[in-house]
């Protein structure tokens, strides 16, 4: 999480425990103490995340053979909502993920950055129902 | 908000700023300490919804006068996207407001509670997404 | 449906059986020649939408009492979702009657009208989901 | 489309022109008589439809990269959404060419079948709506 600019004093650890962290096996809540050792443990979650984007590569690819065949129509619309739906759960997910500690961290330190944080979580929830 | 149980000994004071008043003119930040004093002063942020809510009520009747006027079909649609949109960011408000307050005081307390009220706010996410 | 120019000779008929008469019951398939006589039965089955409009409308007035009374943000939520849930409904029903009726007899006299006529229907989905 | 049963004594003709053809370059309009003569060529308009899911595929890629990267959620998510409106936008385009086509043909011809192909495109478009 390049992107996260450490701009305040626990900026660095915040930055390690965001985002995908979040949805660990074993992730029970949230603590208002950011964790003093970095968290490097997520890789099982990424793979959770990339298995399932591979799935929706794949569903995409579905779709293409679909085109080339001249498949029915209604037929390649059912699987064009079988993507979007696959892709709305991972939304969900990055987006439980990202309240839980991302956002949970900026408001535990509070102030302008917890609200910025809170509207832009809100603000990308807009823009995916807008989609 | 009677529906949120007292389950910590914080929860009573949690339970008083949630969760419109979020989004109060001169809201700056979620503060980790939720106030001794019970907040009550939310009711310029309720008015707010209400106007809208108010306006949204006013298009679904709209809705009933155009089809009792046997209006064109893509013009009752276009009044039907607007309220869906005009629910839609309702809901995203409350969103944001629900996050920066309830869903940041449960955090801030940590534990399997903070990670249940992140967890139901992803869940009215998803299905809301699905509406 | 006084938006629909009659700009073919057989355009009065088309209107009088556009739009909201396809859901009525007794429907069955559509036919190519537009009925000779205008079709005014379908009180019915605006009847069917003014209710599903009332009920949405009852919807949204308990959604103010719902922020009046300082609901649970997520209890309101999902009173949202099922606000919008049946708006869309609506606009499903809007749309088999706008395709069986208004596009099926542009698209049955075919030429530039019947293809604007789809793509007026294809444009409002596309508004709907973005809504 | 092979899936279409040629159970009126036109669904052969029908077949050929269902689905995709009906955004061809040149494409004015829907004709109530279905081509005598097979359409094949639509390869431009599949091309093209092509060519955006190869984007689309090439965008879930991109999310796989990102999280490989641990990108920012909120990054993650935008991109989540210009996927979901690039698989919308392609949705849109498949339902207004089979309106054109295929619900056209049937509606022609009247009768359930008609009815059954407005209610088939009118269920595709509810299970878009909730995905």
């Amino acid at each position: 999480m390049a992107e996260l600019s450490g701009a305040t004093e626990s900026g660095a650890v915040v930055a390690q425990r965001c985002c995908l962290i979040c949805t660990l096996p074993g992730y029970s809540g949230v603590k208002a103490e950011p964790p003093e050792v970095p968290v490097y443990g997520y890789s099982a979650n990424k793979e959770e995340y990339l298995k399932r984007l591979r799935r929706i590569e794949g569903q995409v690819r579905g779709l293409q053979r679909m085109v080339e065949e001249d498949r029915y129509c209604i037929d390649i619309l059912t699987q064009v909502t079988a993507a979007t739906k696959a892709l709305h759960a991972v939304a969900v997910g990055l987006l439980e993920g990202h309240i839980g500690t991302c956002v949970a961290d900026a408001t535990a330190i509070g102030g302008p950055e917890g609200a910025a944080k809170v509207k832009e979580a809100a603000d990308a929830i807009g823009r995916l129902l807008q989609a």
